[in-house]
C-alpha cells in the first residue's frame, strides 16, 4: 500500500479533463492485420475493444474530452474514434510532441488537467509532460519507467476503460456513470 | 460448497423457455474488428465461437427460444443469428430494457422464464429483471455482482454454450441433447 | 506413466495411414469470423495454422493421406485444403459418419487405418469408429472422454501437427521427415 | 547464470550487420487467415506486431540492414516489409538456403555478420549457418536446440522486437535508438 503514491495519483487523476492516447498498443493489442487483396494490394485492420468504447462514451458524458495521436493512418481507427465521440483525432504524425501541443492548445486546457495513455518509445516525450502519464501492461521497460500508472489491462482489452474509471472514480463521478450508462 | 445458492441456481434454470444475450463480449470476446477498404471507408468483423453455435442450436432442439440484443449494428451479427437459427434479433438498441420487454411480450413467457446473459453497465437493467442473470468470465465486476451465475469461460470462447448447458442439465435434458448431436 | 496405455496408443498410431478432421476448433481455434461488407451482407473468415499446415505436408511426404469433413461450407476451408495437399475435401455434411464411411470407402482403407481429430458432440459417432479416435485440448468433455489420445495443443494452435507427429514417431518416419523439411 | 554462454551471445550479437527472419511463426504468430470472398475464392491475412516494426525501423537506424525470406506469397507481407524499410524480401522460396545465400552476397557480408530467426524445420539449414542462429518462444524443439538464442517473446508479439534489442544493446547502440524514437 504505497499510500502516498496513491494519494498522488488521485490527486493527478482528479484535475484531467483531456484525456489523449497512442492507437497501436493501447487501443489496440499491437496487432497490424493486412489483409491481401486479389488486385495484389493489402488493407490493414485493426482490433479495437467493446469495454474501451464504453469507457470513452463515459468519459465523454462526464465532461472529459478524449483524443488520439499516432503514427499510422488508418480508415478503421477514424471510424472507430467517431463511433466513440472522440474529439481529436491526429493520424499520420511522424513525431507525437508536436500534436499533443497543438490538441492541449486548441482544447485551451492547462498541462497537469491532460491524461496521455502510451505504450512504447515514440509516446515518452508526451508521457514526460501530460500531468497523468500512463502506460498500458504491455508497455515497453522505458515507458512503464517513465508513467505514474500502469495499468492491470493490457492494451486492446480494456486498459483504456481502467484510466476512465480511475479518472471517473478521482473525481467522484463513477457512481453517476454508471446509473446513466443504465439508463 | 454453496448447496442451497447451488439448488437455487439450479431451480432458475429449470424454468428457462427464453435465453437472451448481448452480443459483444458475450457471443465474442469484446474485440471489434474494423477493416479500412481501398476507398476510406471501414468495414466491421466479429469473431463468434462454434462451441457457442452448436450449443445454441441444441438449445433450439431442446425447445428453448434464444435471442441478442445489442446496440451496435452489424450484417455479421445478422448472420449468425440466422446461421443458429435465433427468434428474436433486435440490434441498434440504445436501451437494452425496453427491447428486452417487447421480446418478452412476444415470446408469451414470464420474466422468470428468462435467462439473460450480459458483460457490460448497459445490460444491468435486463439483469435485474430475468429470472436467471448471468454475467460472463470477462464482465465488469458491476454486472458480476448483478448475476446469479458468472460463467467460467469467457464471451466469444464458449460461454454460451455453458449457459446453456446449464440450463439443459437442469431441465434433465442434457444426456439427450447429446445422443441427438450425435445422429 | 500409463506405459500400457502409452503401448496401445504407439501400435493404434503404427497402422494409421488415413487421417481425418473436423474444421472449426481442430483446424481453427474455433473461432468464426464473420466480415460485414458495404452490401449488407457478410463474408466469413478462419485462421489456420502454419505449423498444422507443415505438418500436413510432413504427413504426405511420409505416405499417410489427409482430409477434413465439416458441417460447414467455406472457400477459406477449400483454399487451405488444396494448399496443405489434402486428398478429401467433404464440406457441408450435416451428419459426419456417412461423410466418413464414403472416404474410407475412397481410400480402400481399414476403419484401424484411420485416425480421426474433433471437437464437439458431432464428431462422436465418428471417433467411435476411427481405430485412432484424437481429442483436442479444447475439445468438449464428451469428445475428451471418447478419444484414445487428446492434444497438448489446442486445435488452431498446433494440435494436427502433433498427432501427424505421434503417427510418424509411432511409424519411425519422423527423423527422416525433419532431413527432408530441412532439404 | 550462463556467464560463458551470455559472453559468447554477446560476442555473436556485436557482429551483426543483417537480420535475416522467417514470416509465419516469427513476424506472425504462425496465423493463416483466409478469408471467403462472395465469389468463391479466398484472400490472405497475416497478423503484424507494432512492436516489432517498431524495432525493425530500430536497426535500420543504427545501420542494420534486414529482410525476410519466406515459402508463402502475399501481399500482406509485402507491404509490411516496406512499411518497416526492409531491404531484402524473397517470398515464395521453396527452399531457404538458396535464398539465404543470394541475400548475404548481395549484401556483401560474412556469414557471423548474419542473424537469422526461425520457428520451424525449414529454417534448420539457415540457423545452422547463421552467425546468431534465433528460435522464437513457440518454434519447434528442433529449432530451439539449433538456436544460439531463444526469445522469451513468441512470434508476433515482439520475438522479432527483442533481438533487434538484444542486438544493438550488444552494440552499445540501444541508448542512442531509445534517444532518437524519442525525438
Amino acid at each position: 500500500m504505497a499510500t502516498a503514491a496513491n494519494r498522488s495519483l488521485k490527486a493527478r487523476a482528479r484535475r484531467i479533463r483531456l484525456l489523449l492516447m497512442d492507437v497501436d498498443g493501447v487501443l489496440t493489442d499491437g496487432r497490424i492485420y493486412l489483409q491481401s487483396l486479389p488486385d495484389g494490394s493489402a488493407v490493414e485492420m485493426k482490433a479495437f475493444h467493446a469495454f474501451d468504447g464504453a469507457g470513452l462514451k463515459l468519459a465523454r458524458a462526464a465532461g472529459i474530452r478524449t483524443g488520439l495521436i499516432t503514427g499510422r493512418d488508418s480508415a478503421a481507427t477514424e471510424r472507430r474514434a467517431r463511433e466513440v465521440g472522440m474529439d481529436f483525432v491526429l493520424q499520420k504524425q511522424a513525431e507525437k510532441l508536436p500534436a499533443y501541443e497543438r490538441i492541449v492548445r486548441a482544447a485551451g486546457v492547462h498541462e497537469e488537467e491532460v491524461a496521455y495513455i502510451g505504450d512504447d518509445l515514440p509516446d515518452l516525450p508526451v508521457l514526460a509532460r501530460a500531468g497523468l502519464a500512463v502506460a498500458v501492461a504491455n508497455a515497453a521497460p522505458e515507458v512503464k519507467r517513465a508513467a505514474h500508472y500502469v495499468t492491470q489491462r493490457a492494451g486492446g482489452a480494456g486498459a483504456v476503460r481502467e484510466v476512465v474509471e480511475l479518472i471517473l472514480k478521482a473525481q467522484g463521478k463513477w457512481q453517476a456513470a454508471v446509473r446513466s450508462a443504465r439508463a
